[in-house]
């Protein structure tokens, strides 16, 4: 039944006894009073495992005030790495979102920084992500760790060495810890699969906690990890930053290091790219790391990347924002819509801000090829990875038919380019004579959604198909006065209806986090930051 | 037999007589006497149609210093025009280099910019390139103008708008006033074609003046451009820059915009990208044409751009150059040697340079892939287009097997990709470990070489595959030392042997330009550009 002799199953439950056996006794919490205590976000600081310095350490502050405090000694790497490992293992316990956890070493590494420190009193001299605990999706490789991506075929086999990215991050000074967790195939909406199960929402169980970077986005919601790295090919960083209301960034191809990076796809696929890229609690956090990560010479570390050095480039004095209520497909739900409209109206008054109504045209024809693109051999390569242990397709691979997704021939994937070719000469005319700084929409027509209802990524994978960079910015919540509305608001036709139907209101949505994305144009990613701070400063700091 | 109801030769006959017509009956000159004259060379100067500041302006300038003097007011750009259209067609009556010639609106365009100088009497305010002539091979769109390929079926379309180059370089302030010649199908060395000819090599017309930009050499070489642009997929730059003597610049894909060059290839073709680049009498008019063109806003011209500003780097004080003496496939002929050998040591002894002899590894898969990825669909496309005017295929092509690449499958495409992975993986270590600045190298085991010899692309084609930027420089010609010797010194078997005869003496081969070529990492165009400049000085200005 099984290339390795074993069934899912028994590689599933013998996998996750030894990663409950990587969390310390003393860490594990009364799951049952957090759950019946009802907020989950608040459970970390309130489950009587952290201290008064650890809940300081890991709520007050991100990745940028927390490196300056380790730098100038007010706290050790190790007082800060133990703080992480031990919210993060709260974290986990309240949604299910590592996957490999090692602490233990990370504990070790912290250390071993601790002591190298002492050559640099004043910090000065210290690598720039000095004792900074970072998060990694489940597929990036680690040394002696698993990349098992929630696939039961590949549990057991440890990485040979690290991904480009996990060894220039630890020659930087950050200190890994764990990984997170992810959908089987990392292609859907729910970060669900047959080895880890699912992770859950921190805001509201009943949704989903995003996919495919959901491990990330559940971690980061709850500080058990200040800066995370996801990846994305259709908006695995943009839609788990959604769901739990962080920020995320999908900077352009190939900016940060991405070889040694499992992602499924048949070896030697091109045509669409999967981006790394920062999730985290701030915005200048996701700034920080993407010039931290350009500034260092990644073509070092990775025979694909475009190692092109950050770019300081001053803020406009006034933006012009393209703003586009919707992508032609899919009409957004009254809470989307109601953030975008706040969120126009709040740039419009801040002066700064100049909003321009856009339309991005041809999203459904772009969406179709995309689908192509993601498999354009098909995708009997993933039922080939789930037959080698017997296990069967979680709900959201059906959910988004991904098994059903037909191939192409060599002259059929140049078509796709031709098409590809004219939207972008299209999009170019989209920006240029429109005078945009960037464009703000919503990051999907919804929130997050219960359970394996999140069916396209067509508002994330538009940007995926252009390599355009984009950023995720929180706005708000669902609240009581996000009432649901009546399907006839839904535009495009009967499948627009069917999705927007999805929303009932604010019992089952409540407190789902709101956010919009904020796109630049192709290869401008350091302009995109610039711009997305000042939106952010706009929207976030008046809250 | 022809889709335009009219055979090539008779298509081919009126477009020659056009292009007749374009030259003015005053610059024509005496060919015979010309030719018996010997040195093609010395024959602008010599044919009595430049007056004595004309052959000042043309001879005794680069781009640079041209541009300065016109800026200054020195010169006006009617006087700089006029000059390089009459230079443009003598070097053309000389070896048919010319395919387009608008002579007529590039004057009247200069004297429009002469008067826009009014306005900025000591030059500062004027565009980078202002009045400065440039030359385009003939697949750049330039509105109104054909832009036949040397296709017969193209002919009589003339093009309805300019491609993003000539727009760009417009907006510059350059003068367009002709386009050049190149082989038919665009991918052999000798730049011959059913509609306008053979372009033959002002050196020494029994050898091929190299191809596809082969036109753009010879025009140059003549001074009848001093700078001029080709495109390069397999050695369309170098090979040209070799065969005439000139410089040459094989940038990054994407970094000079390519949009709008007819390729000819099956539309939407991806895996291996052609590059647009200058060839110039100087290397720094390269530098200057490659940072002109990165610090304009190319995105806002083409959506195909990578578009990064030039970065002004500081040429490090001692150079690391690895050394290589031949791919594995081709031994270097005499004079081929000789050139590398000489300057290889001319570096050595400057004491600025230290050389690091390095092999470049599995050149001979490379090729057989890369000979794919030109065209994965296999050939037929050209077939459909010589059959529209039942034009037949050049001699070049032949020489070169292009019509008998088999196609390969989708499969077989992501397949090319995974192994040029795993090479680009080889070559990164290769750079890295060695910790080399450039590579210096042959761009051919041989010179130019009689009409219809040049059958392979493997020292150029090797870093298209990789997207390494490279740069040709002239290091001196044949001379009576570089007999030919035994076929023994053929390292690599029968068909080594077999290129390594076409070696015959001097005799032949009197005059050929010797050329090497300059490698970078990846998009590191900038270093590059930087280290080629200090070999060039070291090499050229001892002379």
């Amino acid at each position: 039944m099984s290339a390795k002799g074993k069934g899912y199953l028994a590689i599933a439950a013998d996998k996750q006894r030894q990663r409950q056996e990587k969390i310390p006794k003393e860490w594990m919490i009364d799951l049952p009073r957090c759950i019946e205590a009802g907020i989950l976000l608040q459970a970390p600081v309130n489950c009587g495992i952290l201290d008064e310095t650890e809940c300081q350490i890991t709520s007050d502050h991100d990745a940028i005030s927390l490196l300056e405090k380790i730098k100038t000694g007010i706290w050790s790497a190790e007082r800060v790495t133990i703080a992480f490992c031990k919210r993060a293992a709260i974290a986990h316990q309240l949604t299910n979102c590592l996957t490999e956890i090692f602490f233990d070493e990370a504990i070790d590494r912290a250390r071993q920084l601790d002591r190298e420190r002492i050559d640099s009193p004043d910090g000065k001299a210290l690598r720039p992500l000095h004792g900074l605990p970072i998060s990694l999706k489940d597929s990036f490789q680690v040394a002696g760790k698993d990349t098992s991506t929630g696939l039961a075929c590949f549990v057991n086999e440890p990485a040979e060495e690290n991904s480009a990215l996990a060894a220039l991050l630890l020659d930087l000074g950050a200190v890994l810890y764990c990984k997170t967790n992810l959908p089987q195939t990392i292609m859907t909406g729910d970060s669900d699969n047959n080895v880890f199960g699912r992770t859950l929402n921190p805001h509201n169980t009943a949704l989903t906690a995003g996919g495919s970077t959901g491990g990330e986005g559940a971690l980061i919601a709850l500080r058990g990890s200040l800066l995370g790295v996801g990846t994305d090919i259709g908006g695995s960083i943009r839609v788990p930053s959604l769901c739990n209301g962080i920020y995320g960034v999908r900077g352009s191809v190939g900016l940060v290091p991405h070889n040694g990076v499992r992602d499924l796809a048949v070896p030697g696929t091109s045509g669409v790219f999967s981006a790394a890229g920062p999730m985290a609690t701030s915005i200048r956090d996701c700034q920080m790391f993407m010039k931290v990560i350009m500034e260092s010479e990644t073509w070092r570390y990775d025979h694909t990347v475009v190692s092109v050095p950050w770019r300081q480039l001053e803020v406009p004095k006034k933006l012009r924002i393209g703003l586009v209520e919707d992508n032609g497909i899919y009409t957004p739900s009254p809470p989307v819509r109601r953030g975008l409209n706040q969120t126009a109206q709040l740039l419009r008054e801040s002066g700064n801000v100049e909003i321009v109504p856009v339309t991005v045209p041809g999203v459904k024809d772009i969406y179709f090829d995309l689908l192509q693109y993601w498999a354009p051999l098909g995708t009997e390569h993933y039922s080939e990875l789930f037959d080698r242990t017997g296990e069967p397709p979680v709900p959201s691979v059906n959910t988004i038919k991904l098994l059903s997704l037909g191939s192409t021939t060599l002259k059929g994937f140049f078509d796709l380019n031709v098409r590809r070719d004219e939207a972008a000469k299209q999009y170019l005319r989209l920006f240029r004579d429109n005078k945009i700084d960037a464009i703000l929409m919503p990051v999907a027509p919804h929130t997050a959604v219960p359970w394996d209802k999140f069916s396209n990524a067509s508002y994330t994978g538009l940007w995926n198909y252009l390599d355009y960079p984009a950023v995720v910015i929180p706005v708000g919540k669902v609240g009581e006065q996000d009432l649901a509305d009546d399907i006839s608001h839904a535009k495009y036709g009967p499948q627009d209806a069917e999705l927007y139907k999805l929303y009932t209101g604010p019992e089952l949505y409540k407190d789902a986090p709101i956010a919009l994305q904020v796109v630049g144009y192709r290869q401008t990613d350091e302009a995109l930051l610039n711009t997305a701070s000042v939106l952010d400063s706009i929207i976030n700091e008046k809250k």
